[in-house]
């Protein structure tokens, strides 16, 4: 098996990763501006499938409409002659200092409806490209103290937002999902839907739920110090899991970005021993900042390191899987009792109280004396992470 | 207004709390079992409405069916003659080794049947005690290592758990339903339904979801870093908040238990606050652990702390809502705007790309330099929180 | 007691608190630049003591020698109008892309040159100005991967720094001391000197040990859980306080910044009440962020909040500590017991191996009987914090 | 290299470890108590060099001294006939109900004087089995709230503890050190000298400092969020790790113990890296608990887990430095740099002042602008952690 990404992997990067400057809370841009399209060519050559923007990131904020048209079209020759796809757009709404306290929760009700133009402004040119995911980032919509934002007033106006921005699509015939992404806090001080959990449960309550679903990103379940891969597992299990966004954390601190493999490696590792046996078919998605220590030799360092850890992981997570030994070792650890039901077929309440096995006649000790033998298997897993198998 | 507690407050403890015998993962107990029907007079002396309780914390795991008997007779007789009511039960699936993996999603499919029939035993307890709300904290079901747990397929199994004790209530007509409490982690270093955002979502999925909601707890919630206020915000408006959990936490650590008050005072605030304003009628439950640096007096005291501190913020929110300044400075920060809807009555998305004002015309900037005069409202709280107005 | 400072309480501010522009890691600037004239007058106006400010706060970076004298004197015009002092300054190491790698550890050693060059320039103004106090924060000496940074080499070069320094100030007899502030992640992924503890450890290993205490942030401490009153404490007991950075902060994420009395109340009283007790007589300095949502008023309301909330949080620490009955409750816990050196006068090792009361005929059941009445004594405090009582 | 151990690698297990019986705050005991010679004999077959112990590990609180002796002397025959050391040594003062407010800081005199009795007492069993290394971890010197232990005091009586043992070992002409081991919470809510810094700092004020050293313990650190390999250079740096404690942890929570490598696996791979550069020549001791799912073919599992995983990683971190490309890499990103002196031999303040090209001629951009290369090189780790290289 390779290493070596290619398109099959569907390995896609934001423009705004590698094109990232540097500028953080407490220092100034280390890099220059980066032409999306030498990140275009950039990509293609390290074997990505698609790259993915903001509205922004392409676009400068306030271009006049020929600057805009003439920026598309060199954007669009761009990724033809690459071979790159735009599977994925989405919408800056925290840049600019207007989206202060949000875009479709802002206090302002007129700034919400500046945001809802601006996105769908952008869905229009993510149809026109190609782009089958929206994803809805609201990272400002949130509040620092207590009596700043009415809650529940505030999931009604999100609400409102995905309903009018649903209709649209539809009313289009585009063939467009939303993906909305969750994050605890920063830059808000706690921000609305913090985990995959939050929107998972929000997104039952719209009008258009069958088309919107979840783009969770590896850090920001981490900044809660939620375990990511159960997450996601809960996500497919919902049948929400529509793009992934993938990154490293090291633990709960301000939102690193560290590319895929950096910060918590057992984690990256089981998500990926999860992702590959799972039905999600979307892209790869890698949602990082190279860190502003580096010049563009080590953005595409980083970015190619993104990949690599990938396809790593994801080498180790097949041979785990197909080791003898392994299953063996899930046998051993009951996994497929777990996948058996706990009543028979078609047993109710009333059959399962008169089941004496199951309460009366049940030998306690002699239960509770198994050994779960999770140890061992735990053990199996890292030696194939690590090689030694 | 009071802040001695009344039966009319809708305080309740669990039998657990108070009867917490002080043992830690390094220490042994430091004090002695607290007898159940001391524990009712107690309370009820202390101005408490209600008690709650685990099966094994009345019955003592093992009990014969006639010393069960005697301890329910002796335990209703004892809550007859202090007037306490029991508006909430629960099972103890975590004490016995039974359920070192887990109750409903244990690897052993024998020790899966066996956590339903504890539980229904229980309930049926439960019913015949009055009890409305039924309680269920998972704190066993989940996992220390990556594949000793298929996540998805353990969302099978608690599904089928409660769809079978929904039907089991409904047949027996019973006037129940359930509240389940999330929990990130401990005693398990990774707990399915981590938060109450992963909770809410997964009711959704269930046969009785109309009969299924939570049971948040404090410290459970900012034990990852959440706002708790927020997650009852999202609760209440999803219809979900059917009991809760007070208590102090202080930060992301092991699972505290402070008295109500304790730890994070300013969430506190605005959790009465938030209480007070919606229409949650049920119990103010506590879920606490008097220090185990306390001897009897220290317990008692504990517990009238809870209650003491519930009602001097109750007393210092409905102050805050009362204040003219407040009402005023509520506006400045443009509240008022954001519960009016974004969009006009019958406003469509065609309608809204028809109005200039909302982006063509709209002034980005100068809406940009408005001020949302946020950090005034918040000393204002201050100021009521310390009782300085 | 007035809740309305005056210079006698003496609140500092830095420069760079209120003129903070609300630039963030996803977002541009909110506010205009604040003149430094103008903070001087309104910072003087609300009852401030003094200013303090970084090196480029004060004169941007890359300003020619004609450019800076003009400036520094405008500014002492206006100090001494206003009638404010400069109790301390700093340098910042951290804005411009030079220091992405750090200052005094950076991997490249002209840039270690230039960064003590920096500091000793801006130690030279701050002694001008009548500073007695010089902060090192080095918030960029850090590293975000393993093999990155060689931790004892770069605390050699480190050491190497503050002895150069040390030496400096004393051959020009400046009356200067320096104190460090530690933080343990933000803006890099770890920091050396990561909190108030191993601040202290490193001190000892320094040539003027004697001239280099610290300056805890309250926030920093709280990013990595700890009870920042007790790692006061602990810099007290060391003799090491020689300046404080009082501000806000919710939990473990990212740098907040909140103004004083946001985030975690409790731990404010207790900090209030230690400092207030102590022999610290230096300033009560504000390193806060007036949040992003905020306009000039916002700015204004935010820093009179750090003070408004420091006056009633002592008021109500004295009141405390005056209560007859607090007085009783700390005797009912033992502090006073805890105040008595545990060994008698003079006594040894061999006489307290001879007692034989202190072990052989100890009564350790009856000693762990025996309550700890804590949760009353908290309860007292709590009453006074929120005025109560 | 081989990853079987073996007494040469110098493992060593705490009796406590694979003796856990799996009591946690929510569950009773999954495995019966281990026979200490059985824990001889098996870690012996295991490969470990030796095993440590608390006093009440192996005689029984509350033991006659007949029935101490036979323990003892039982227990040597097992070590002779093992050929296990015992290296170090340590007491519990946690467990019995009577240290709920700590042992050396207890707010009970009495209590501190037993305290220091039980410890004296512990340390000539330790001296007879030859241990040099004591260990002191005060896992109760702390507390819940605020007023409950004053912190400057408490540390009075810390010190006063620590002279006085060092006085004791100092006239027993024991060949003993004392290793002090930090831990912020739990089962305290705040627990003092909560950091590796915070101890070294605390160290340098007893009488005795060259005696006592440091403990750190992976997962302590790292429920702070702290980086371990930093606190453990910046231990080494000060020639204070006097011995260790090898676990994994996943992120701030409870105090997991995880065997070593599960946790935080990249900060593993680091420690091993630090460690085997260094003059660190004591045991690699194993603090950790086997989960409580486990029996004790789990447990050995368990056991042997960590010794394979630390002989992994160290063949890794070997392969890593003496990789040419690495150590190219380490060039590119100047480590190299890093360790020549920031100053001129001899140079002083007033040198470097004259030195033009430090500062007046520097050019800051073109410094700015150099990259530091350090995702090429923490990708080149990542491949050798991962053995792909």
């Amino acid at each position: 098996m390779s290493i070596t990404p290619t398109p099959a992997d569907k390995f896609t990067f934001g423009l705004w990763t590698v094109g990232w400057q540097g500028r953080d809370p407490f220092g100034d841009a280390t890099r220059p501006a980066l032409d999306p399209v030498e990140t275009v060519t950039r990509l293609a050559e390290l074997g990505a499938y698609g790259i993915t923007f903001h509205d922004d990131d392409l676009i400068p904020f306030g271009s006049s409409d020929a600057e805009r048209e003439a920026i598309i079209k060199r954007f669009r020759q761009a990724l033809d002659t690459a071979g790159l796809k735009v599977p994925m757009a989405t919408t800056n709404l925290f840049t600019h200092p207007v989206f202060k306290d949000g875009g479709f929760t802002s206090n302002d009700r007129d700034i919400r409806r500046y945001a809802l133009r601006k996105v769908i402004r952008n869905i229009d040119l993510a149809a026109e490209l190609g782009a089958t995911t929206y994803v809805a980032w609201g990272g400002r919509e949130g509040a620092e103290s207590g009596a700043a934002k009415d809650i529940r007033v505030a999931l009604d106006r999100l609400k409102e937002a995905f309903d009018l921005l649903g209709d649209y699509v539809v009313s289009q015939g585009y063939d467009m999902r939303f993906a909305i992404e969750p994050k605890p806090n920063e830059p808000r001080g706690d921000i609305l839907l913090p985990t995959v959990g939050h929107a998972l449960a929000f997104i039952n309550e719209l009008e258009h739920a069958d088309r919107v679903g979840l783009n969770p990103e590896v850090g920001h379940e981490q900044m809660a110090g939620l375990n990511f891969p159960h997450g996601i597992a809960q996500a497919l299990w919902h049948g929400k899991l529509f793009h992934i966004d993938l990154n490293g954390q090291s633990g709960i601190k301000y939102d690193q970005d560290l590319r895929f493999g950096a910060g918590d490696l057992r984690q990256a590792f089981w998500l990926v021993d999860l992702l590959e046996s799972s039905d999600y078919q979307g892209p790869r998605h890698f949602d990082f900042k190279p860190p502003r220590t580096e010049d563009f030799d080590g953005v595409w360092a980083s970015a190619a390191g993104c990949m690599r850890n990938y396809l790593i992981l994801k080498e180790r997570a097949l041979a785990f899987r197909a080791d003898p030994a392994v299953q063996e070792a899930l046998r051993a650890a009951r996994l497929n009792e777990l996948a058996q039901p706990t009543l028979n077929k078609g047993e109710t309440a009333a059959d399962l109280l008169a089941d004496r096995s199951a309460f009366e006649d049940f030998d306690v000790e002699a239960a509770a004396a198994r050994g779960m033998a999770f140890e061992q298997l735990d053990q199996l897993a890292m030696d194939h992470l690590l090689g030694v198998r």
